[in-house]
């Protein structure tokens, strides 16, 4: 039985990146699947992936392309450990489902391995790592599904620095997951034909309306902000009945919706629980007669940080 | 002697647009020069110039293409009135400067109108003319300079919401302008090539954050919104010196700095008066340096808003 001090397990709560108006940069949590992953201390400075459980199975072994070990090397690197680390992944958020999944193991595998540093780091000295772990999936170093993570709630996550926002009291994410897989990369690529300075005119007016919906609460800002004309017209096509499930929480009362993430799964904000737990099975009622089965999941916008269970 | 009841005067202050990081959403205005505007009920339903006289003394006559007369024109249709409006301009904010002077005149004469009307509106009740003045000048409806002239201050100015921000205690703008003349229709132009949407990316990172530091008053946040990536870049060329300007500025202490508007002008923000008040000479050296005289404004961000005085 190894020494409990050189093992640590923590779990990552799954995320609506993007948020509508803030591509790559707005992230919050949710009260949902959960990625879990248990990391031990090893002798050799190494990174080394030893098993995948849960909703996955099979996980790159490579550094370079696995979340969890990318985002670990990149903290041995910099912090010159003289240790290395193994890892076993519980995977509870399918990848390739806009909730986070890829950025949860990094994240999850980083605040596990944070508990066996001899002077753990704030969670915000952990993001710059989650960032490089992130690249391995998506490519990119953006930060609206692991920065959240990392701090818990609703969090301006830009390339340097990470700021949690304030979230009005009651307000609600509706998630519905189809059962169908939309590659991040594949998402990425429905957004490689330029765009015109004007297209990001009303982008900008929303992004700065959601700001000021979260900092004073008023439910207009919030509605003018919850809305994507940059990234949805591209690829809501890519997602079987993503207007009828839009459609259908806009029509409960829904502040606003949109893809959440890199899609298939679709988000939706509300003003109060209630509001949000009535509208919830018209969104999956919708993905269902596109012809797609669904998981649906009621969440605090203002969710859960990931945190070391054990 | 006409009846005073039938004339009114109005002034508009001039103003900072885009503001770095919001292009043609953001602006605020300026305690330095201003457009006087003096309008005239008629009894026949036209709009029409009668004199223009300050730093300019042509203005175009045509409706479409005056602002003030277009927006004047704009409030008669709307609202029906059974009377015209003639108009004397007195402009004090040169065109082409980079400061608001072609929405001056438009707000001037719509807040001077106003008061002649049997039930005047409110400011922001005035806000969509404004925009169809605007749009006599710049060939768009953007509202980052109409906008915080009708209201005052800081003001994120949608196509359909106008909202003052709050703005720090001490918050400083300096601004330099060049005596020399670059239209907006030329600044425009420098923007027609399109963009990637990755540049989109650190664009809504620093609008993201010049919201969160103007409602949290927190100086990180304020500097790092204060960034444009994604104009500059193609304008900076426009304006000769603007290098050694804004190096000027950021040498001083500023937050930042960048193009005011179209351009010509540079605006830097300082977190105190006094502050911007060592730097302002410094500023204005550099485009000495670049062979130009200049003109330069020390005004608070949250600046005097139109109104009418006579």
């Amino acid at each position: 039985m190894p020494d409990p001090a050189l093992i640590a397990t923590a779990e990552a709560p799954s995320s609506v990146g993007n948020v509508a108006t803030g591509f790559d940069v707005l992230g919050h949590t949710l009260e949902g699947p959960k990625d879990r992953v248990r990391v031990e201390r090893i002798e050799d400075g190494e990174v080394r992936l030893r098993s995948v459980t849960g909703v996955l199975t099979e996980l790159p072994p490579e550094v370079a392309q696995n979340t969890a070990l990318r985002a670990l090397d990149a903290l041995r690197i910099a912090h010159r450990l003289p240790f290395g680390f193994e890892v076993d992944v519980v995977k509870g958020i399918p990848l390739g489902s806009g909730m986070g999944g890829s950025a949860a193991s990094a994240v999850a595998a980083l605040v596990a391995a944070n508990a066996l540093l001899e002077t753990p780091l704030r969670a915000s000295e952990l993001y710059p790592f989650a960032l490089e772990g992130e690249a391995a999936a998506s490519g990119g170093r953006h930060g609206d599904n692991v920065g959240p993570m990392l701090i818990g709630g609703l969090a301006l996550a830009t390339e340097d620095r990470l700021i949690r926002l304030p979230v009005p009291k009651g307000l609600t994410c509706v998630v519905v997951h189809p059962h169908l897989v939309l590659e991040t990369r594949t998402a990425r690529e429905a957004l490689v034909m330029p765009y015109a300075i004007s297209d990001f005119v009303p982008q900008s007016a929303g992004l700065a309306q959601m700001l000021v919906g979260l900092f004073t609460g008023n439910p207009d800002s919030l509605r003018a902000g919850l809305r994507d004309v940059l990234v949805e017209p591209r690829r809501a096509h890519l997602i079987p009945g993503f207007k009828g499930v839009k459609d259908a929480a806009m029509d409960e009362g829904a502040l606003g919706a949109s893809i959440s993430g890199g899609g298939p799964s679709v988000f939706a904000w509300f003003a109060d629980r209630g509001t949000a737990e009535r509208s919830a099975p018209s969104m999956q009622r919708a993905f269902g007669r596109a012809g797609f089965d669904s998981d649906v999941y009621i969440s605090p916008v203002d969710g859960p940080k990931a945190s070391v269970i054990a």
